[in-house]
């Protein structure tokens, strides 16, 4: 690969004017009658995964000609055991050969040797760039809760292969309040203090845009804490889950930027299932898809720079 | 199933006495070379995969005599992308066809209806019970980070299910200082503040055995912080790794236990690897694991009642 992560990440927001990813969650009970067959039968694996494939392979060519990147949902597909994972690899493949950027939203953390294990299975191209038909994610999710000391092996990882992390910080759930909001005794959040350890590793990768491959997630729904992360992590690229679904508007964005720059704000549900959206009422699935997917664009171009 | 996790957990320690859990952390590198092979090709990840069978299915055969129950690190499985988290839930089904309890060491965690899928998908039957070479843990660990919240949808399962969870609180690893040990403003550190909120949830899942279903991942290299933590959580099994070959000893578990019950020893390479242990040279590995489980089990004998 020729560029860091971050650089190409950016590069991409340009080309497609757009601070945006599209979460790639792929829920059964919610997909559109089309996909899902009318009979909507959850307990036959083997139709639901045909129709995740389905499902996701449409909506990724929707969105392609529009965004940047999307962020495929782990879980979702581990919900249907290895054959989900193996779904989750090869629908990543066709992201990437419709010239997406993909995050895996996996939050892995461990410790040492186990946390390289994880790198291995989830960001290192390793065996399975022997295949044509899976693929490696672009960048994944990590969790630091476990210390700064268990993020070395992906950064490690990262750097090797021009990949990308992004860092839990300060997640969306209204529950993040009693774990990372909480006051340390020097007066800073627990996240604050995170985002204070990790400068030094996000400082160690950075590209020739001026941002870092070790990017942070910081919910879109916490503007009060956003500019003083930001202020903390200059360098960091802000994936901003949130936006939609859970509540967060543009203007809410807004501090994550620098100068327009350096902020991804990522929206699954409200763009995978805008069919059920009363606004696109009367639209096949996937023009709704699409338009929720051009609205956004509006609506955070109204907002920044 | 017949009875709550937790009592069939604290059953099988007493009818075993042992309060062993074995850590299934297969890697290739450190397998013995009648497993590996002479070639010990890592790239060959058929081979690979192949010999992760083998060397599990008879260190289980090995240990299931001695001790109530395992622990799968799923990294290892999953660093062989979907083949791989085949291979973990297969060995899952022989280790329980054995009579162990499975712990599943997912560290999973995230969002509301994204940690509904992880418990779905690493806890939930479901689908899996149809099959005869698969099955489902009894427990897994998960990640608070994102916030008590978060924990529901696996409570939910677990309590459904008759299975157990065991929250990370206080990790073995030097750089768990950074993050958990931090002191909040009002003097208590992050991991108690987190065990403070814990509590409630676990007092919700109390087996006959006095002991809940939802118990917490405490690091044996922690001494220091035990006593405190087993204060706050009197009713969760304290699940601590970091015996052998991260440096804790049998003394150091000493707090953990409540009249001698509630805790889980866990060792991984100083049993899976002993072979490599100048104290079990000229044993066939096998012997060594053995030997090693059985030392193990004396070494805690000593200090524990």
């Amino acid at each position: 690969m020729p560029e860091m992560f971050a650089d190409r990440l950016v590069a991409a927001i340009e080309s497609k004017k757009a601070p945006i990813c599209v979460g790639i969650d792929p829920i059964f009970e919610m997909f559109p009658d089309a996909i899902a067959g009318k009979t909507r039968n959850a307990n036959d694996a083997t139709a639901v995964l045909d129709a995740i494939y389905k499902f996701t392979t449409k909506v990724l060519q929707v969105v392609a000609p529009h965004v940047p990147c999307v962020k495929f949902q782990s879980a979702y597909f581990e919900k249907y055991l290895w054959e989900g994972v193996e779904a989750y690899f090869s629908l990543i493949h066709e992201a990437q050969q419709l010239g997406l950027l993909v995050i895996g939203d996996v939050k892995r953390g461990d410790i040492g040797s186990t946390a390289e294990a994880y790198a291995a299975g989830h960001l290192l191209d390793g065996p399975i760039d022997e295949r044509d038909d899976a693929a490696m994610p672009d960048a994944i999710t990590v969790n630091p809760m476990l210390g700064l000391d268990t993020l070395k092996p992906f950064v490690d990882a990262a750097r090797a292969t021009d990949k990308g992390l992004f860092v839990l910080v300060r997640t969306s759930n209204p529950g993040s309040v009693e774990t990372q909001d909480v006051k340390l005794a020097d007066g800073r959040t627990w996240s604050e203090a995170l985002a204070d350890r990790l400068r030094p590793v996000a400082e160690s990768l950075v590209g020739s845009s001026g941002f870092s491959s070790v990017g942070a997630v910081v919910g879109a729904t916490q503007p009060q804490t956003m500019t003083s992360l930001r202020d903390r992590l200059p360098q960091s690229i802000f994936l901003l889950p949130g936006y939609g679904a859970q509540g967060a508007t543009a203007e809410m964005t807004r501090a994550a930027f620098r100068d327009g720059k350096g902020a991804l704000v990522s929206a699954s549900r409200s763009i995978l299932y805008a069919h059920t959206d009363k606004k696109y009422a009367g639209d096949a699935w996937e023009k709704a898809v699409e338009r929720a997917t051009l609205d956004m664009k509006a609506d955070l171009a109204s907002v920044i720079r």
